[in-house]
């Protein structure tokens, strides 16, 4: 039958039936197959009312003139439907809107207007306070004094992107791509446990290592295993926000002990214990943040002392390790611990690039079990291919050379950048000369304030960021971290030039 | 002065000295500089107590030719010891061990045995019963009849690496390589966006998309954000384990109704509305796990309804979205959702192979932010040079193209698996043929037990698994979910070959 030898009839359909042939927009050029644009299509109309439960449809003959397809696409798009749900056959009669199917019932400026759906929300969930944080956006013309970050264009992105591949291209890799370890890599867990052996004289077995997706993730499985309700855990005065937050979201109980030149006072620790029980002290003893002191070894075998005595965990967060410019790394907490007491958490974010994800915990077997069973809920597992990259690259003396080739580019950098400040700036900034890091504590005299420093930087196109967040614990230390890694000398010069517009301008008001 | 040519001298010092000589281990072939070893050692000696607080070093000059070092060497260890801490130089009286430094404390058995060390624990953390699993380990000679996984040996992985090559060797790459969003690259999310627009009818914006590292992660964070104490939520009877767990972490109220061959019962979820509040109602629409079923397009709009009236959140799991093989794919809920109340959730694991742990959450804007700021404290961010490379494989079609290939063979695969079952244990096992997935749901006669036959077939090396998870609701269904998709042809019929030792042996008993 053709409609066009048939004029009558087709006159009859189109009178009394639904618009089909304007309702359709069929792409034959689109990727998706034909019968599934009209079904979804089908599905839209029927949604939005426009096609109404127990309407007839017309035979799939006719669909396929209305709409010139092959017949066979109709059909395919009925019985697709028909799958669904959306249609019925009555036998002897024909093919109809399913007569069950409720109205979905849309609120009613958004019929129309789907761009809007999704800013509307149909339900309530938690917001929790602590973590409302503007998002910092930098123009690209701004430079920003951040917290001490390294500068990716080290990174030896394209040697990691060829063993990557090599990796990759290996026979048997299909082994290590389904459903692995909720450890991390058994060679990685080998390889890190016995290079963090060697270089900074842990005393860890493949089982005491748990491999994370950088130190963020030890941190946050940490605090989960050791915090709830109320139980107390004891930080610096002041110390790594995010840390703090963190902690704040398992316990209500965050209890500050001072810093000083020798890092976290570990009297006000013991004076604590014999009041009451604490379950964990957070600790970056090698510089401790913001301020970037080293805990001293006193103090050290101090606090591991009360960690035995008091039983409760050391999380040792050793974020960047490596650098240190003067002499080399102090041993971590860690490497004396001989009754089980630290968590010892790292990465290699800081020191190859953020964006590669690994880290790690090194702790007792009992609580690295736990943290895996944990972490299979939060995130499964990690990526076995990347994790092999980097045990390559540690196990092959690749992560040395690197850290050993970037240490001198960052000495440099912070003797420049420390030398500027110093020559530039010294009625207004006083810092000590960090051994180690990536950034300088710089405290600025009392009689200015980081937010007029920070809204006149703007003038000048640099961004000093949230310098609120160094001090949660409302100390008025009044001092900013100064990141000097991320720029090379060039722009060290620029940086300076734009803080000394700036300060002109802070000392003049 | 040469040691050997003042024997005197010599004698004095090694009688009354500690025994410097044979106390060090240098290696001068190792990576660590001599210097380093040097002061490690004095370290460790420090610390077991053997070098006693207020003991006086003999000079750099001595120590040198006792250990045959340069003095140099010693000079640059002594310095270390000061700057840590452990040495301390008393002027005009020489170099002592610092007697500040409390003595370490350690548990009696452990003093000489490090290897032991961290299997002891010296802290409390909480253990949470519902995770305890005992990891299931397979021999390389077993086969497993696991839950319906994809064939990692079907995977491009040559052609992601290259991917993944290139584009870490594009010059401007290191930008996308420090501390980025903590929504997931923008380009990913902007073209995941207009895919699932295109592909599933979705109607996101860039805006709703939060990039996870896999379901599971956005399954973590929806339950983080949705559940707190006796939160009520609602799953199926029975349901997929892993999301009761994750529940049930959160909340007290796992609510469940039953489950047909329609999918969730949704009259039985408006009669707990008509009850109580709920916060959520969890569900997996395409192929509810584990029985395999599909959520009827009346259902689909009763629950939609439901979630209006009564302000809950859907949970939409979408894990196995792009395996159909009789039909196109089903739209998800998430496509008629127009009053924001569906959460999303999938990810390219299951279709490209586990290792890639990309996933998303499409949700409301304001649930997306949120979910973003708590993802902060889990894992900082993803990975974003894996999320360009899947940017790249999902805009250019490979994405498309892979899901084409492997249909056909996991169809194949299916078909085969199935006449087999039918075959061979029609009198035994009874299923229905899965429209979609990549497994059976297969009920065991009820007078067998799984428990039996999971026991007899490791005598013909076949793992069977846990098949009590997947009845945490305790229906006693009797059933399993057997997955066909890991297993080529061959490998099928060895499996069913297995299988069928198995069945003979447990119809005989």
């Amino acid at each position: 039958m053709d409609s066009n030898n048939n004029p009558d009839l087709k006159y009859i359909i189109v009178q009394f039936m639904f618009p089909y042939k304007t309702s359709f927009q069929l792409k034959r050029k689109s990727k998706q197959a034909l019968y599934l644009q009209l079904s979804n299509q089908f599905i839209v109309l029927i949604r939005e009312r426009k096609l109404v439960p127990e309407t007839k449809l017309p035979g799939s003959r006719t669909l396929a003139e209305l709409l010139s397809v092959h017949r066979k696409t109709v059909v395919a798009c009925y019985d697709e439907l028909l799958l669904q749900g959306w249609l019925e056959v009555i036998p002897k009669k024909g093919t109809f809107i399913n007569a069950n199917l409720p109205e979905l019932q849309q609120q009613e400026f958004l019929k129309n207007d789907y761009k809007k759906t999704l800013d509307s929300i149909g339900f309530q969930f938690y917001k929790d306070a602590l973590l409302e944080r503007k998002a910092l956006t930098i123009e690209n013309s701004f430079m920003y004094l951040n917290d001490g970050i390294s500068d990716t264009r080290l990174t030896p992105t394209e040697d990691l992107a060829r063993t990557y591949r090599r990796i990759c291209s290996k026979q048997q890799i299909y082994k290590e791509m389904s459903y692995g370890s909720l450890f991390g890599n058994e060679k990685l867990r080998r390889t890190l446990a016995n290079y963090l052996n060697k270089t900074r004289g842990l005393h860890s077995a493949k089982e005491n290592v748990l491999i994370t997706r950088g130190s963020q993730m030890g941190m946050y499985l940490s605090a989960k295993l050791l915090l709830k309700k109320d139980d107390a855990i004891v930080v610096g005065k002041t110390n790594y926000g995010a840390a703090d937050t963190l902690f704040l979201q398992n316990t209500t109980c965050l209890l500050r002990v001072s810093v000083d030149e020798n890092g976290l006072i570990t009297d006000e620790i013991e004076q604590i214990c014999k009041e009451k029980p604490i379950k964990a002290v957070y600790v970056t003893s090698h510089h401790h943040h913001p301020t970037t002191v080293t805990l001293s070894a006193e103090r050290r075998i101090h606090l591991l002392n009360l960690s035995k005595k008091y039983k409760f965990a050391i999380i040792e967060d050793d974020y960047d390790y490596d650098f240190n410019y003067n002499h080399s790394p102090i041993l971590p907490l860690a490497s004396h611990d001989t009754n089980g007491n630290v968590i010892y958490i790292g990465s290699v974010c800081k020191t190859v690039a953020p964006v590669f994800r690994i880290g790690y915990i090194i702790a007792p077997t009992d609580f690295v079990n736990e943290a895996a069973n944990q972490r299979r809920f939060i995130d499964r597992q990690g990526d076995a291919l990347l994790e092999l990259t980097f045990e390559d690259f540690i196990k092959s003396g690749d992560l040395d050379r690197h850290i050993k080739k970037v240490m001198k580019v960052y000495k440099a950098r912070r003797d420049l950048f420390c030398q500027l400040l110093k020559q530039r700036f010294s009625d207004v900034f006083s810092f000590d000369f960090p051994k180690g890091g990536m950034a300088v504590w710089v405290r600025l005299h009392k009689k200015y304030s980081w937010e007029t420093v920070a809204e006149t930087a703007r003038k000048y196109q640099l961004e000093i960021g949230e310098w609120q967040r160094y001090d949660l614990a409302k100390t008025n230390h009044n001092a900013i971290r100064m990141g000097f890694a991320t720029y090379n000398e060039e722009e060290i010069y620029e940086l300076m030039k734009r803080l000394s517009k700036t300060m002109d301008e802070v000392r003049l008001n």
